[in-house]
């Protein structure tokens, strides 16, 4: 618990509707999209970039550990509190600065959410590709922490490809700003790339500069409907190897294309094995060539019905089907797992095969959803948590996909990012020197490890975090 | 100079035919692309990633500084030897480890050239889009240890955009394997993009996976001649501000036209004020749209002359004529300097003023070539270095440019690096703070300043440099 002291400065900062610290409001904040939760000791929601610095400065003074919130959609626990922990949370830091079409730029405070990004964008004729599945509650902030994906990664790339500059409160609270509008720029080291995906351990970005592109011109979605998941996973082989980069090529199983259904009420077929939704976009002069060139690929691996969407309603509910599909399952079970395992395309009919094995071997229903086009999995262990036995089988299954991925010269990790979930694995995939060299970087940044300490590599020794629990009531002022 | 017992023990380690300590022979390699130069103590040639550990963990052992060079194609004195320190020359690593085209990757060792590179791809239907002006020359390790950029960064962006895996000899002589072939991966810290662009000051890297991707099916070269640079920097603000995105977008001024010109005898309009080769490629469909559009914009502002390339070999004159423009001005001064600005796209015609004004104000002769898509301007000035108040006056511009640059909002370098020759900008760009976060880096990763000493920032205090430079010759063993 925070002392009065505490609380009265903090909400000195950020004004006093700007913070909680009721038991039920701090409850709330307690979770991310993983099944872990720890309630914090406070919450506040700075609303400028002074504020946060303000902030920080005095978390160093009276030793609090601050941990940063976008949304709480991300997938490994990067916006979990630890044990005596507030929340900064970046909801009231939402303004769209400013939309340069111009320099192909968009400037933005951390705390929008990617969605009403792109609805401004659109009255532009602009967007930005990233997309996660998560989008329409999903911050920007949130996104560039954990240097997120999405469906349209697959020819556009990932958060890192689109941010040209950023603005970082460091652990000490002072503010530093990289990069800018350039297109090309030599920030050195690469100091922008460092703070992607470093989940708000080396500093909370407050603004940045991201770069948008002009709406393609036209674009066609596709549905491909299979027996077997196999045919679908021969698909997208096929597809690749012609050389074809589609905006998207996405894979649900038959288990998710029924939750999908369920919830969405597509009419989609309930005893299809998998199906795959393509969607090619440039100029519409040649999008009837690549849809004709797709079919004929599909078909060699016989797909079942083909279809291309006949109107934008169309395509939208599709990818809602896609995009609501992870909830979907709590029709079916009561609690689920969520990998983030990827592998080089070429494996990706291995990494399939491995998956139904595991579900085969751990008796466990495993939904298959990937970003197919590339080989990064989300598959979906259905289970329920009050079963002690069923949680043992779900944890060796996790093991077993990593071990997988990792076998075909994969990763445990594609878009989600490393948080608390994953740390336990790094092992697996890391050696010993890059954990090193990552433990080496983060004491650089934040040496008394202020800023969401525990996350992807421990500095701290286990005597000091158990002290730091102390500190929190402000003895120590 | 090295004694006996360190060269024994060199040449122990690379094989006595891979090294070299004769006078004549180390000052070839004493020099770069830019007009600064240095003589180092010993050049060796390693042939495997064995041979450059073996050698970082002597020099740590003797004090001995080590250099890593390309083929010293590069413009910031990246590659320029410190004095007393041995350069370690990729040469030899230049080997294609294999060709992935279903996962569209290639293996490389870093000594590799890359257009040879781009031959062997062009084999299976692939290339590599990061293309720096030098290519035909320039190892892939350099232009990771500069994150090089070239004509087609403007659709395609530059180096660092095409790694997903590296090899790095850490300054330990340890050796650690970054990523792989997952076109999605979240190694946690971004450690790929902390080397990218490093300029082997982290790390001598000595594999890379790139990401190649398959040719497009088509393309259309267009030349488009001005009567003045001011109208040819209209058209291209004009096709920026139209969305269109074209492969590339290249810009040269009257004064690069006539000594291109008498390069490579094209026949190149000598009285023109400036002209653009524009490229775009993709679906042949529609292509002809895109160049009816851009022939469209380019009248608006006045066009001269517009051309569309016949054939593949007028389309490769013209890249001739582009890619040795630098060296061509060699017929015309005895030296020049070559600046790296860049600003975003809005801020082009206003940089080309700026430009214009610093060769009007010094009184010297200064061609405009830009990648314009990117706002990345190559200004090179003529003049004499043996004329010492000439010299004053191309200094004296060359902050001019920069300061121009940065009050657009732009950056003093796009492509070509940090190295020794903007080191003194380094505070017109970057606050304390950044350059304070560069230090740490380096420090973190390479505490004693063993690899590549003095480039981007120095950590190591100038006794100590005067003290190591002593230890060359094995005093300390």
């Amino acid at each position: 618990m925070l002392t009065q002291v505490v609380k009265d400065r903090l909400s000195e900062i950020v004004g006093p509707k700007n913070i909680i610290t009721n038991q039920g409001g701090m409850a709330a904040y307690g979770y991310d999209a993983t099944l872990m939760s720890q309630v914090p000791v406070g919450i506040v929601f700075p609303r400028s970039t002074e504020d946060v610095s303000a902030l920080v400065i005095y978390a160093n003074k009276i030793g609090l550990i601050l941990v940063p919130r976008g949304a709480g959609t991300n997938l490994s626990g990067g916006s979990l509190p630890l044990e005596g922990s507030v929340i900064v949370c970046f909801s009231r830091m939402n303004r769209i600065l400013e939309i340069d079409p111009k320099n192909f730029t968009a400037t933005v405070e951390t705390g929008l959410v990617n969605f009403d990004l792109q609805e401004e964008l659109e009255k532009f004729g602009y967007y930005y590709p990233p997309d996660p599945a998560s989008y329409k509650a999903s911050t920007l902030g949130g996104n560039i922490a954990e240097c997120s994906g999405g469906p349209r990664c697959f020819k556009y790339g990932v958060t890192r490809d689109y941010i040209l500059g950023l603005e970082v409160v460091l652990p000490s609270g002072k503010v530093i700003e990289i990069g800018g509008k350039n297109f090309k720029s030599e920030f050195r080291y690469d100091l922008t790339r460092l703070f992607v995906g470093s989940e708000g351990t080396l500093g909370f970005v407050t603004r940045a500069i991201l770069r948008i592109l002009p709406k393609p011109p036209a674009k066609r979605t596709m549905l491909a409907i299979y027996n077997k998941v196999e045919d679908a996973s021969r698909s997208v082989a096929e597809i690749v190897a012609a050389g074809i980069i589609p905006t998207t090529l996405e894979m649900m199983d038959n288990l998710l294309i029924n939750t999908a259904d369920e919830h969405v009420g597509l009419g989609l077929p309930l005893d299809a094995g998998a199906l795959l939704i393509i969607e090619v976009d440039g100029y519409d002069v040649d999008l009837d060539n690549q849809v004709r060139l797709i079919e004929e690929l599909c078909k060699k691996s016989d797909v079942r019905d083909f279809k291309v969407a006949t109107s934008q309603d169309e395509a939208d509910q599709l990818w809602l089907a896609r995009r609501t599909v992870i909830g979907s399952v709590g029709r079916r079970s009561p609690s689920y797992s969520l990998q983030d395992v990827t592998v080089p395309r070429s494996a990706f009919p291995q990494m399939v095969e491995a998956i139904l094995a595991c579900s085969k071997k751990y008796d466990l229903p495993i939904g298959i959803l990937a970003h197919a086009g590339d080989g990064n999995f989300h598959p979906l262990v259905l289970f329920d948590e009050r079963k002690p036995d069923e949680v043992a089988r779900v944890h060796k299954a996790e093991v077993d996909m990593v071990r997988a991925a990792l076998d075909l010269g994969g990763t445990m990790s594609g878009e989600h990012g490393i948080g608390v979930l994953k740390k336990e694995y790094l092992g697996l995939e890391f050696s010993d020197l890059a954990i090193d060299l990552f433990r080496r970087i983060k004491r650089s940044f934040d040496p008394h490890a202020m800023l969401n300490p525990g996350k992807i590599v421990d500095i701290v020794p286990a005597e000091l975090v158990e002290k730091r629990k102390g500190t929190v009531d402000g003895t120590s002022l």
